[in-house]
Order: C-alpha cells, then structure tokens, then sequence
C-alpha cells in the first residue's frame, strides 16, 4: 500500500465533487495508471464512475491497493486551495491516513473501512440504442428549467419531425408544461434513434451541476430505460459516467 | 380570444415583477393597444396598476380579452432567460393555456379561471395635494435604512422649514429615530404642499425593491391619506402606479 | 457631556465591527484624544480592547465622559453609508441620544444606562513570551481550515526544528488532523519561544474574520495561556486587541 502523487487542486477537486454527487463515501483504486471507483447511490437509482488517469499527475508513484475514502470530507478540504495550488497526496499506511498537502497545510484524513461501504456494483451492460452529445451547460440549463415545472422530466430523441431530428425534454406539471428541443445544430446526433424514458429531476440536478462544466457530454437513452452519461473533466484527464435508472410513467 | 405577441424578456419580466411585488394572481386585460392590469392584494391594503404599451412589443397581435394569470409561476420561468433573449407569447385558447417559448423552450402555462380571482377594485380617486419626483434608488435607499428603526414609517412634505420645502421620511422606533430629508436640489416639487402619513415599512420595502430601478419616481401624499407612487420602466414603454392606505399614527 | 466628531464611514464601521466581534453593548469612553473601550464577552473567555484616535477623525471636538452603547445596532446602521462617505457624530445630553447623520439621514439612537453594562475588566497583566508577526489574512485562512476538522486548534512556536522556527496551527478531530505552519520566510518571529495553548475555534473565527483585514497581526503566546492578537487598522489611527483564555487540553 503505497501512494505518492501531486495534483493540481483543481483536477482532484472537479473529480471528487463529481463523485461527491451521488455517494458521500466510496472504494477509491488505486492503481499503477490512476485512480479508479465505481458507486451506486444509497437509493440505488444512479451509479458513478470515475477514473482518474495517471496523466492527470504532476507526479505519480502507486501500489494498487483498495482503499475507504470519506467523499464529503474530501471535498470540503478541497475547498480551500485556489485553483492553481498543488496538492501533494499520501498513504500514511501504519497510521491508516490520507495525507494532503498544499499551501502549508497538512491534513490527515482518517481511511475507512472498506468493509463497512457497500460492495461495487457490477457495471451494468445495458443495451441504450440512441447516442447523441449535448453541450454540458445546455443540458444543465434545461433541467433547472424543468424544475420550475415538475419534478420528473422525460428525454428522449424524436427522428419523426422534419427538420430533425431532435433531443428533446419534456416535463409534465400538474397544470403546466415545459417542453425543450435541441435540433441537428445545436446537438449532435451519433446515433439517432426514437428513444424516450422518465426521469426523476432531483437526481439530473445534482447530475448537472457537475456535467454542466463539461463542453460536450455524450447521452445514451433508450425506451424505458436508464440515461447514460459521459464526459471528460480536466483536458481528457478524468473520465466519469453517471447511469440514472429509469421512473415509470405511470406514477 | 387570440394573442401573438413578441416582446424582449427583460421588459415582461420588469412588468410582472412589479405586479408580483403586490400580488401573486390577477387579471390580464389583453387589448388591441397592449396589456392592462388592476388588483389589490389580498389584506386590501395596497393596489398595483400596470399597463405595458404595444409599443414595447416586437410584434403584437391581439382581440380584446381578459384572461387569469399566476404571476408569481410566470415570474419564476421568466427568471430563466437572458436580458436580451426575445419571448414569444400566444394563447392558446382550445387548452386553455399560455405559451411562453423563448430559447428553444416552450412553456404552456394553465390560465386560471377568471371568477376564481377577486374583483378588480374601482380605480380610487382621491385628491392628494402633495406631489414631489424623487431618484427611485433614494427612495429604496431610505426606505430600507428606516427597516432597522422601525415597522412604519412617515412620509411627508414641510414647507414651513427655511431653505426648503423638504420632503421627508421619519420613523419613530421603541427608543430610536431615524429622518431623511430630500431638499429643492434632491427632488423636484412638482405641488409643495405641507402632508404627512404614516406607513408600513413591509408594504413600501416590496414596492420599493421595484421603483428602486427607475430613475424617477412621482410620489402624491396627503395627511392621512394613502401614498401614490407613479413610475414608468423600459424607456417609458410600461407605467405602474403603486397606492398604499395610510396606518393611523396611534397605533 | 459634548461631543462634536467627523468621521469617514469607513473607519468607524470597522471600529464598531472589531468591538461586534466579541459583545453587543459596551461602555465607550470619550476623551479628548479620541474614543476607547475595554470589554469581556458575555462568557468571561474573550476581552477587546479598541482605541480610535483623533487622528482617525476629520474633526473631532469632546468632553470627557463615558456612554453606554449599543454596538449591534451601530453595526447595523453603518452598513448603510458608502465607503467614502462622512458620518457626522453628536451627542444629544437632554434627549440621551446618540446622533449620527450621513448622506441626508440622521439616526437618533438611545443611549444604553452604563449602570446596566457590566463592568470593564482590569486589563490582564499577562506575560506571553512568544511574539510573531503573521499577516493578517494568513491566519484567517488557517482559522478558516481548521473548522473542517475540529472546534479547537493548538497554536504555538516551535524553535527546535531544523529550518525553523515555526509558527503552527494544529487541529485535532475525532479522526483527522490538519497542521499548518509558517516558516521563517512567511511570519516574523520577534521573540521566538517554545509555546503551545489550545483555543475554540468558536472564538477564533469571529475574531478572524476582523484581523483578518489587517496586513499584520501580532500575536502573543505562551503554553497553556492566553493568545494576545493586536492590530491596527484604518492607517494606524484605529488599534485593536483581542485577548482568548486558552482551553485545557483533556476537555
């Protein structure tokens, strides 16, 4: 168990909020190429992964090892370096600490225990037949439009319409409705694809705050299935996914 | 019943704020010269006008009606899009519902039925003698400074002082004072007539957040009479008058 | 009982706002060389002492004598006038009133009964013999950090280790530490002696908050002792001092 790495504040931060919203305690892998984790939520309604290649390093020297991380503490340590401030990470293995550095500071966070979080999920291998990419701020816009509206939204891609095809938005108030197309010059259609699923709002929100950062963000949706979500974070350096399952219609 | 209608974001938006200040529903007069609205709030207190011209329309085409509107669900959405961003409005009269579509986003908001909203009021018509013009943003200034003093607040005109006349803001807390006074060089007296009344602080606090952002504002007083607050937004394309009863002085 | 002063907004803001830090009323004393007071919290654990100059004034015109003051009021009322604003302050002996008047407002504010202040403190006679200087915003970031991690932070000198002496702040949580500390290059160790004392950071940070505006603070420390933090602001016109009694190290 051996770790020695520094990183600009600001590629660790964008990482661990990233996981932050969903799970507030997840098993970080550390690995010869990077960190790597994979979470589902207390819910079980969405799953984050994320991977954090070694590129993202000013230096970087690990052992693959497993360890218990406190999410949530992480994240509001990181709240205080700038952006252009280094972070200096180590594994104080006897002691059983996360070590960050930076600015003077030295912070020694206590690991948990891997036992007591709950095991990874398998990654789920779901067949989501439509793929477009979507600017990440676009998309996050749109969800705190629904909001005012309703608290599920439905996305879905229409090839029917001329002048398509489209990703569109929809969300059904009790009175009211809000409805948001992104036509062929404002998205790009990898595989369009008649596709439409419900959502639950609350979950998309925390969801957008965090790819509403990324420039593009690639979304595979289905028919009453989950939503995937991909994007890059730190020029290409970190990688995340958030799967979101699926609300029934009818409730 | 037919409205189609253009209009810059930032021009309905200033409008319906300043009739959320008073009220939270109401009912839009739609005619062939633009919008038009009269109402009360609900402790019969304070009463709001609005009219917004044709002329601070892009386009506008409209039959005469009188439809229900939720302001303050119309003043939430509006907060969404830019200064500059253009709203479409339609009705549309078979679902009961109007349409707001700006930025790729189209709203149907329910209209809500007409006879589930109070009565309009008869459009008072009282003689308030003292008429004075004041920087809206000093207006606001003193009527927040008096919140730290007191609930109520008095506000007058004196010509008897020398090197006046003067109009004034006086409030009167538990153990202190606080007065502002506004000479010939600060506001213009249009009709120096000697007045004062007092007035709740929470109703002139939500008027003023509004008149704040007009340069000028025409303000009518008598003794024990309510306050009139006449001014225009959006290069003089929307007038709002503001009338606030008077309290008694003994209580 | 006369006092006739001019002052920059600006200056008697952030007088009022050191002595806010700590108590909400106080004894102020008038001299004829400026103003001053002397007060121990509510909870017997924090003193500040203040002193502003006549030299802070634009004018300055007094009587010996000793008022009761609302200080969370003062605070209050101040927020209101702009940086550069004057505040012209008066004493009304037959009303009992305290009068400031700025921008066309005159605050009337009623003076506290000093029989009703408790009584000031003897100023301690306390010998702390580490002495450094640290730059004022510095060890508010390093106050600021620690809240992360616990409710009471260690701060001392340590003259022992190679490359030092250090200037450090330590804070033990429940599972987690944090430790900064300045070296050489970044405080001034005007008296450099091994000294350790624990203080809540409760305290710490109301304190922080104001020095944390002053380019240097000088702070004074002894091991299980007092912390001594002085400072100057307004150009050197206005001096602070904040004293903290220490916490014993078992609780």
């Amino acid at each position: 168990m051996m770790l020695k790495a520094i990183i600009d504040a600001d590629i660790l931060r964008e990482t661990i909020e990233a996981i932050a919203a969903l799970v507030s305690e997840c098993r970080l892998h550390i690995e010869n190429d990077g960190f790597s984790m994979l979470a589902v939520d207390t819910a079980n309604v969405a799953m984050v992964k994320a991977v954090l290649q070694k590129t993202a390093f000013q230096s970087y020297e690990a052992e693959s090892c497993e360890i218990g991380v406190d999410i949530t503490k992480l994240r509001n340590i990181l709240g205080t370096p700038g952006k252009t401030d280094q972070v200096k990470i180590e594994l104080d293995e006897t002691r059983h600490k996360l070590e960050l550095s930076f600015m003077g500071y030295k912070y020694s966070v206590a690991l948990l225990d891997t036992n007591t979080i709950r095991k990874e999920p398998n990654e789920p291998n779901i067949e989501l037949p439509a793929k477009i990419i979507v600017p990440g701020m676009e998309l996050n816009n749109a969800i705190k439009a629904s909001m005012l509206i309703s608290d599920k939204i439905a996305l879905g891609v229409d090839t029917q319409e001329k002048n398509g095809p489209f990703f569109f938005m929809h969300a059904d108030g009790d009175t009211d409705q809000i409805n948001k197309t992104f036509g062929p010059t404002e998205v790009q259609f990898v595989n369009p694809v008649d596709s439409r699923s419900l959502f639950s709002i609350d979950y998309l929100k925390d969801m957008g705050k965090i790819f509403g950062k990324s420039a593009s963000v690639e979304v595979h949706l289905g028919t009453d299935h989950p939503v995937k979500f991909i994007f890059d974070m730190s020029n290409g350096n970190a990688h995340f996914i958030y799967l979101l399952a699926p609300r029934i219609e009818a409730d």
